[in-house]
């Protein structure tokens, strides 16, 4: 590859080479936008003042790079590489990306990381000199934490199609703000959100290279690991209706408080999952209706999050938790729904593809993951690979989520080393058979 | 009494009656202010758009009818009934009123009944003719219900001096604003908020007109009830710490969840109140953070609310819970702080002035209730009384919540009643001891 760089490098066009930004300098640049005094950490929920201020900044540093910028009908952002020889544009594209949107009070890495890691592989790239023969863009996709609108990696399904555009037009924020109205408000014709077959059939390969969201490369001594699968997993909404009535006048026997059913029901979801080997379960969203001091709650809403890498334990997981939160919620006089928001199976990312990066980066272990990402939502349609970058504090959607700086620009120079060799393979071939 | 009013009728001077509102009326032009769409009800905290707008609706209608309105430096609106002889403007004055704001998603009468039934009661004594021998006030006070702030009826403790003002300026609502920030932007001037003895000792006998909150004048057949005494009651926060991470990534072995700690707390908190006759203990608040549904949270805040009629039994209450919560949140890897918000003792109202109202309301029954009020405040300073109005719910603190319209109206001419033998005392005797 050194020698087709360097054979490349003296007919290349004068891109522009935005010499001296690093990973860690472009985060420092967005370090301000979105800090959650309350919470600690960031919150940048899609559609945000937040995320509109980051997706601003994306803008004008694809626009300073010369990458060509479109925002589609599903407000994921592209920026293209321009088109000129040797690049055929009618291959299939290289795609790299990630997301700008947080969990509240999540950590400055999850989404950012890639996103600005894809940036500096485009300067990379340009400094080798590399002159891809395949299209190639970054994307930046929207709700990809699903903390507004309660469905994760909403972009990337809406695209795919793997969403029912009227279900996601219904989606509701904390206010009451549907996603048809919040995407109108922000440049979105809610009629043109869906399925997008066109631009899904330009993409051959993606990469999305992300922050670890666990300990596997601390145990494996390595700043960069390549993903081999995601977790099945899903989002379950609780909902148990009780009776609201004042908290001092009320006697305890006379109560039917939704309260005291949605705990019985946190407890039991955690019991539930420990009783499967390896299998997750979390509630760390709930919300009692309305939510006062002095008020026995009239309804708690609350999430059920639980993953597993065989999916028929994930689904026992939850029938075992909906049996039993029926049985709750009646003996604490209330009633129970459950609702699914969403559900993935186990995603094994294409193994050609992930044979082919670990042949560019030796060294780099390959890992699975628990954490959803919108690769795993794409790798249902086209050749996708994860690279995760070390986080040496195991700890992510949470400020304490961390990157070391050499390690951020490692990763980063690991995401070209990949563009690269994707990005000059011959086109003869289809993006997944080359890959 | 019928004779004074008729000999006195002919000499009363010319203030205006607004003849034809009704309570029900009345609380029909407020019925659009704070609905809440997302919980149901009304949702009105203190210094809201909603609050404000009752507010200019309440100073409309206090100019109406010629009385002469002022805002104190603790955001009590005072609207006086003119000082026209016979008004010895020197005595001790009868004073009434209620308050405006809500609890989250609460109902359309705890609060506005007892202002709107000042306002028809002045219209009543009117239209009668009384002639008041001492000064007559009707009151709306801020944040009875502590929904914003955290610590209910802080506009009376401000005004009596029970809260220290500078723990008063610190209080902070969702936002993380302060009560201080949010105040001095709803032009009080914080530097001045506290003790007002002098308006204090203007007061001498305040009666306080609200719905009642429970089934005593269900069982009782009767449209309007008067109150004994005010269950003790407080409020602590709980603050259980844990370990943010990914809900996705971390194995449920590796865990430290404040949500599971919280979620048996909430059940112990029922337990334990059980195991307490006439005990009343609720967390009907409780906010996981950050609140993301695929994130462990880092921290759940809880609320206790503990009622008891005997001071002592709550004590031991909420000190098992708080032996409990350290017990559980060791067990779970996490810790707890408890923060007492407010307390206030069991209140018995003047027997005296009740002994008096039971004599100008024949047939009304005697109870107490495990609501607190800004009348158990200010009972620890004047001759106070409280006038309960038939709720055929039962239920409070909800849309449910509710008044006939027939039941609304005898408890404004029973307030009537109450405040025209009050006001026509005559004025050698010192408040207190008169009633």
């Amino acid at each position: 590859m050194t020698e087709t760089r360097e054979a490349d490098a003296a007919a290349a066009p004068a891109l522009p080479v935005a010499g001296g930004d690093t990973v860690t300098g472009l985060l420092a640049e967005i370090a301000a936008i979105g800090v959650d005094r309350v919470r600690g950490g960031y919150s940048r929920p899609v559609f945000s003042s937040a995320e509109h201020d980051l997706r601003a900044w994306y803008l004008a540093q694809a626009s300073k790079r010369g990458l060509q910028v479109d925002t589609d009908r599903n407000g994921v952002i592209w920026a293209w590489w321009p088109g000129e020889p040797p690049v055929d544009t009618s291959a299939p594209a290289v795609v790299t990306g990630s997301h700008l949107d947080s969990v509240p009070g999540g950590g400055a890495f999850d989404g950012p990381l890639g996103v600005a890691s894809a940036l500096v592989a485009v300067d990379l790239l340009r400094a080798r000199g590399v002159r891809p023969v395949r299209p190639f863009a970054l994307t930046v996709f929207p709700e990809e934490e699903g903390s507004r609108f309660g469905v994760a990696c909403l972009g990337s399904r809406l695209l795919a199609g793997t969403i029912d555009p009227d279900r996601a037009r219904s989606l509701t924020d904390l206010n009451g703000d549907s996603f048809a109205e919040v995407a109108a408000r922000n440049g979105l014709d809610p009629r043109f959100v869906g399925a997008d077959p066109e631009a899904l059939a330009r993409i051959g390969t993606f990469v999305e290279l992300h922050v670890e969201q666990g300990r596997g490369l601390i145990d494996a001594h390595q700043p960069v690991g390549i993903g081999s699968a995601v977790l099945g997993h899903g989002r379950w909404k609780l909902s148990i209706s009780g009776e609201g009535n004042h908290a001092g006048t009320t006697l305890m026997a006379d109560r039917k408080d939704p309260m005291v059913a949605a705990a019985r029901l946190v407890v039991l979801v955690r019991d539930t999952a420990r009783a499967h080997p390896r299998a997750r379960a979390t509630v760390g969203r709930l919300q009692p209706v309305p939510g006062g001091t002095n008020v026995i709650a009239s309804r708690v809403d609350l999430w059920l999050d639980a993953r597993h890498m065989d999916d028929a334990v994930t689904a026992s997981v939850v029938a075992e938790i909906h049996a039993g939160a029926e049985l709750i919620a009646a003996e604490e006089g209330c009633t129970v729904t459950l609702t699914e928001e969403s559900l993935s199976a186990t995603v094994h990312f294409d193994p050609a593809l992930r044979d082919r990066l670990a042949t560019v980066l030796p060294g780099a272990p390959v890992l699975d993951t628990g954490a959803g990402h919108d690769a795993a939502i794409l790798s249902g349609f086209v050749s996708t690979a994860m690279l995760f970058v070390r986080n040496p504090s195991g700890i992510s959607h949470s400020p304490e989520e961390y990157v070391e700086d050499s390690d951020a620009e490692a990763g980063a120079a690991a995401l070209a080393d990949a563009l690269e060799a994707l990005l000059i393979s011959p086109v003869t071939d289809t993006a997944r058979e080359t890959v």
